[in-house]
């Protein structure tokens, strides 16, 4: 029998315990033993829940209790949780997480921690909800050289654009109705800022350029500016504008990154994915292109790459997973600016050889950095860079 | 330093050791060890070839080798390749794998010698090519009860169906095309009337339901009957006509499983996998739908996967991966054709609240199952399952 304890019983916390028990046949299949919740941690009771006697409000009880080996931090945010979890790693548990923030801020001193106690510190949650990313990267694409990752990998900004695009809407309106359906949250500032995907390809880069990336060295720029007019302007080509997050492998440990809104061709896999749903693209210099696919968020998704973290803690006891990465630092990240792309642009000057979309919208044929990109149309025009 | 024999070393094997040498850096930091070709296995000599003289012809020296602990079959096939798999499992050594015509003839009897040794045989390669699918399907998903699975399985077969849709060509020029690039061979059988595809659908089936299916329990048809007035038909709406493997829960431990062509809506992430790409689709009961996408053949691509199971081998000599199914019997599968969908009808009665696409030619609203909809259009008519 494994003793897991799951801290914070909010949305996904819950659906981890309850994947845990409508699952339960599956799981230990899976993981060849028996695994169960031992004790709940939140600061709140929930006297209705049918797991109400496993509650409890000390994680002291949690550290102290040599039969509980792994520990699910379903907190979020690095206060309490980054504590919580330095403890319980230093209290001999292996920990899961689905706290892309405190991964993002701290991954490589609790990498380090849990590497020099032999245990693991798993968060394949942590970016694309239900969808498989992490694992494959650091497993499957282990034999290639990760040269480029990018993604959609915000469902809230998603759904927004794509109201934008299939439904007229403006920007305004399509927040509200994301809010309404409860996509976007009462403060919708981390996910439309581009924070959320920003924390999420700086993790993304850590696993596969090897170096911590702190969020505040990506140039972030959300979608509260992108304007109809130009997702009407592209849409006869069926040209869509969404939020990238993305890292270009520019030397040995280090790449160029950034999060900003992209105009996505009709040929790139990433234009059909529609709605709250996310897909990444991965380039190794083996395999070329692959992606992946699948709801970025909401309690069951995100429940189930939790609860598969824990199988494979479970069955990992003795041969620790090899998920690291090395600490930071200026050179880790290169300037994106300094990456040529085609560019969407209205407003500005006429550019030579373009695709004209509509009076003084274009797509640039030749491949131009920012700098360059910024002489040929001038300061004030509107400029997304092109993902074919 | 971990020792491997290569066997076979045609487009794959020799793949594989070019991408050890071009990635040596990078797949030893994933395996955090060394990890060199000893023999290649052949019954050529390649004397141009850098690695002339690695080249063995003698199984045997392979076998009562202690030093090597990880074997690689490219050889292909249910010959040779099944006798050097069961003795080199039975010598004690890890088996990879691509060849999956192999593991899905014989793959519970080889798994078996693998568990009973406490070693891996792991086959990735041996469906999606270069996609992480089989990794993903068992670890990360592994909370998840499959619902389904289904996908593009074959790249030949994509690329005709995609030049039949995109260049207006009809079957048997499409194929001397693909023949002309390289991406069909001679005797295109086994990709054209579905085999290959049949081989992965049980592969995925196996691991995803936990029993052996016999390819010859999966009623399957290829395209070669596909008729270009179809793929016209379809082409207004987006509808594109696609060679699917696809295998649906029907219990514990069993499914429906066919292999046939589907018309794809565009709100399906399938409808837009172009060319020799392959995509799978996999519906877990927490996650919902993931898709994998990727090139599913290819020399690097292939040995991005193999080179990828040889690492996970190194890394887990001592704790074998559960990679296993049990065996398998008429119970396993249930008969397809009781399954309910849309179809595409062309040429048979009027079917009532179907979408026309032109005179004769339908898609149904309500869902039927084989006999209901035979019974429905009449014998004559061509008929498609359809996608969502």
């Amino acid at each position: 029998m494994i003793n897991v304890a799951v801290m914070g019983f909010g949305t996904v916390g819950s659906g981890v315990v309850e994947l845990m028990a409508t699952n339960h046949e599956k799981i230990a299949a899976s993981a060849a033993a028996e695994i169960a919740v031992k004790y709940i941690l939140d600061v709140r009771d929930f006297p209705d829940s049918p797991f109400a006697d496993l509650v409890i409000h000390d994680f002291s009880i949690i550290e102290n209790d040599p039969d509980v080996s792994i520990v699910v931090e379903t907190i979020g945010g690095t206060g309490v949780a980054l504590d919580f979890t330095r403890r319980a790693l230093l209290a001999g548990k292996n920990v899961v997480t689905s706290n892309k923030e405190l991964v993002a801020a701290h991954g490589h001193e609790l990498l380090s921690i849990a590497r020099e106690r032999n245990l693991n510190y798993l968060f394949e949650a942590s970016v694309g909800g239900g969808i498989p990313i992490l694992r494959p990267i650091s497993q499957c694409l282990a034999a290639n050289e990760i040269e480029e990752i990018y993604g959609i990998l915000n469902g809230t900004t998603n759904y927004i654009l794509t109201r934008m695009y299939e439904g007229g809407a403006k920007f305004d309106d399509a927040l509200r109705e994301a809010q309404a359906k409860g996509y976007a949250e009462a403060n919708p500032a981390a996910d439309i800022e581009g924070r959320d995907t920003c924390r999420k390809i700086c993790i993304l880069s850590d696993l596969a350029f090897g170096r911590q990336i702190d969020p505040e060295q990506v140039p972030t720029r959300g979608i509260t500016e992108v304007d109809a007019k130009d997702v009407a302007i592209l849409a006869p080509a069926r040209a869509v504008i969404k939020l990238i997050g993305r890292a270009v492998r520019t030397g040995k440990n280090c790449a160029a990154i950034c999060v900003e809104p992209f105009v996505v061709m009709p040929t790139n896999q990433l234009n059909t994915v529609r709605d709250v749903f996310n897909g990444i693209v991965v380039r190794g210099n083996a395999t070329g292109d692959t992606m992946f696919y699948g709801r970025g968020a909401g309690k069951l998704p995100t429940a189930s790459a939790v609860v598969a973290d824990v199988i494979d803690a479970a069955k990992h006891f003795r041969a620790r997973k090899y998920v690291d990465w090395g600490d930071g630092g200026k050179d880790a990240v290169t300037p994106h600016e300094l990456l040529k792309s085609r560019w969407y642009v209205r407003g500005g000057a006429e550019i030579a050889d373009s695709m004209k979309l509509a009076e003084g919208a274009y797509i640039t044929d030749g491949k131009y950095d920012a700098a360059e990109m910024e002489a040929l149309a001038g300061p004030g025009a509107v400029k997304y860079r092109v993902l074919d």
